[in-house]
């Protein structure tokens, strides 16, 4: 884009129907997000986003490099408000609320297979491996990670334990019974997540 | 093999060196898990395996459909001494004892990169996936929940509680550690999986 000195786009630079790149980049996610959520990934190509949203394949190439990227990028965005983490005060509602819709959209919509599958194909292609940790799992244990240190200084969680150990005992666990599915993912798992993790499984002195 | 009616071999079937096929199968599966433990999935072939164990192709194809349950049948068999769940009477000693020995042979051989291709392509290959809980995963959690459900019945853990979802927060977390790689499979992982999970993360009622 053709800006001027303080960052605004030069005058003439939006004739055209020009927009700023940050308008294009969040509508072409937002695409992206809508055909896999549909469709899943099977249908997920260059071609077809460039045609759906009017942004050419070269574009589309310098911003993500593969399919994977774009699909990750593209995921991220359209669960990020469904799978927010709620913080009402109340550790043990909120993490019941997350791990419900989390789980929901994980068996109930296309997102589990669209994640199992991208998560197979990391552990024999590094450049997806490092794609799924920089455009989804680092931001979703963040996110995690943050709403857990806030009940660790409510002093909901004892301040010794480390929260990024509860991301893996709790989200984990599930994508645990998602890539290995010898167990269901059902209400009653998501309660006895929370319930052994919050209270411990040995029997509490009395 | 020619048996007679009480199941015993015929006369002269064991000329020529003929084996009990229970003996034959057990030699080749020792030879697949040396080959698995020293050089990985890639150099593990049909070819190089009837060559090594000295039994012909068909006969392993008959036994072992596919590579991936031939090598998921080896690997389980060659790590069951290491990854025995050990029995002292007290669960959170034996529990690490086991995550540790778990956690080496994951992070230290061949076996963690064996076992996280192998869940990665049954993501989008259902034999290999049905191949994967047969021979390997519905073991590993049998064998699991055995020494949890003994913790059960001696009251180190609470009689409600259901051991399958802590072979998910204790097992399964690790697995997404090794899956996912955002964060260390250490010895302090170890340690915070079986304290969480043990005690609870809340604070203790004073």
């Amino acid at each position: 884009m053709a800006n001027d000195a303080n960052g605004r786009p030069a005058p003439g630079s939006r004739g055209r129907g020009r927009r700023p790149a940050e308008e294009v980049r969040a509508e072409v996610l937002h695409a992206v997000g809508e055909l896999l959520l549909t469709e899943g990934t099977a249908q997920l190509t260059f071609e077809r986003v460039a045609r759906v949203s009017g942004v050419s394949k070269t574009t589309l190439y310098k911003w993500w490099p593969s399919k994977g990227a774009l699909a990750l990028d593209g995921y991220f965005h359209a669960v990020e408000d469904t799978l927010a983490f709620p913080d009402t005060g109340d550790v043990r509602a909120d993490l019941l609320a997350q791990l419900r819709a989390f789980t929901h959209v994980m068996t109930r919509t296309p997102g589990g297979r669209i994640l199992t599958e991208l998560i197979g194909a990391a552990q024999t292609d590094a450049d997806l491996a490092t794609a799924y940790r920089q455009l989804y799992s680092a931001q979703r244990r963040a996110l995690a990670a943050e709403r857990l240190r806030h009940a660790r200084e409510l002093g909901q969680i004892r301040p010794d334990v480390d929260v990024q150990v509860l991301v893996d005992q709790l989200w984990g666990a599930v994508y645990h019974r998602l890539l290995i599915p010898d167990e269901p993912v059902d209400d009653a798992f998501v309660t006895a997540l929370v319930t052994n993790l919050l209270d411990g499984v040995c029997p509490r002195p009395a």
